[in-house]
């Protein structure tokens, strides 16, 4: 018999591969290489990553407030006295909201969507988190909200229903800047980037 | 508090990203790539994925006669009545073994080594199972023994003891052939492996 890639000479070495294949981006080849990898580690790591990501999800939860993930009831974010409580960042996942966390310039609060408005995926308005984010507009004291959501046909009804719903609460609604990034060549950017980034100037400000 | 790239929301998504991240070849990035997909499988899965690794850990073994890796004491290679086995081609590692076979090409047995001779990692002859290919060699009725080791400087030095101890055997002892691979371009092959080719040119046979 010849084993072919497909065919490992054991069951459970093909088991791992095929559950370390099942991870995002990651191929047979990457697989092999993670499995085999674990036999160069002590038993007791081995256990311990695998323990790592059965606790993880199992025991995960979700912050009350703003639906980012968190061990206790309300996040670190919403439970610090040091952010500001007015200022609501109303985002898609919770990767946004560590994107936005590394640039250490936003110290507002934050509200995570899990998901945008998508019929053709059935996802409508009442399956997102948005009248808990109404309430907390109305309760809360908070004076404005940014919408952070991306520029896709999804993205872009989902914060326009936002809008409509936030407007009538009297609470100030703003959007993310688009335009040309720091570092770009305007030669690369797409036509509609650019073209905004011209028609949204800003005054000129020398260094 | 702003939460820094190394610093999450939550301790158990931290230590999945951090058991993630030792796997070779994934960076923080991935990692939390990985564990956020989590999320999105059913619990079940998530246990899958943790036994399968926990259990290959635990549970592998190798083939009392090649030490591939195998899940009874010997490997279907071994135990195959369809390979040749007058033939045993050495390599270095398990990955070398099923890198042979998804050739389909070479019907003989292997001996894995595991490792080669390395003074500076010290690793000695002792260290490695040449013992016990030598044994092989003696009382299986073994014709020919295929060296397939890397051209490192280790790798030599390992093939050149073999041949030491094999040639007192009477066996016939033959290494992989190198050249420049089908598809090269001469242009982009190095100078030795483009020099060799050269020397241990083939009579050339029309397709």
């Amino acid at each position: 018999m010849a084993l072919s890639q497909e065919q490992f000479s054991s069951q459970l070495l093909q088991n791992a591969v095929e559950e370390f294949s099942s991870l995002p981006g990651v191929g047979r080849r990457s697989a092999l290489r993670f499995a085999l990898h674990l036999l160069k580690l002590p038993q007791e790591n081995v256990e311990r990553l695998g323990r790592a990501i059965v606790d993880f999800r199992s025991k995960v939860r979700y912050c009350s407030r703003c639906n980012m993930i968190s061990d206790t009831d309300t996040c670190p974010i919403c439970s610090s006295p040091r952010r500001n409580r007015e200022l609501i960042c109303v985002v898609e996942s919770i990767r946004d909201v560590m994107s936005i966390e590394n640039t250490a310039i936003y110290n507002g609060l934050y509200h995570v969507l899990g998901g945008i408005i998508s019929p053709m995926d059935g996802i409508g308005p009442s399956d997102l988190p948005i009248e808990s984010l109404l309430e907390r507009v109305k309760s809360e004291g908070v004076k404005e909200v940014i919408l952070a959501l991306s520029t896709s046909m999804e993205g872009e009804t989902t914060a326009f229903y936002l809008y409509r719903k936030l407007e009538t609460l009297g609470v100030k609604i703003t959007g993310i800047a688009r335009g040309v990034g720091f570092g770009d060549d305007l030669e690369y950017t797409d036509q509609l980037t650019l073209g905004r980034s011209i028609e949204n100037r800003q005054p000129f400000k020398p260094n």
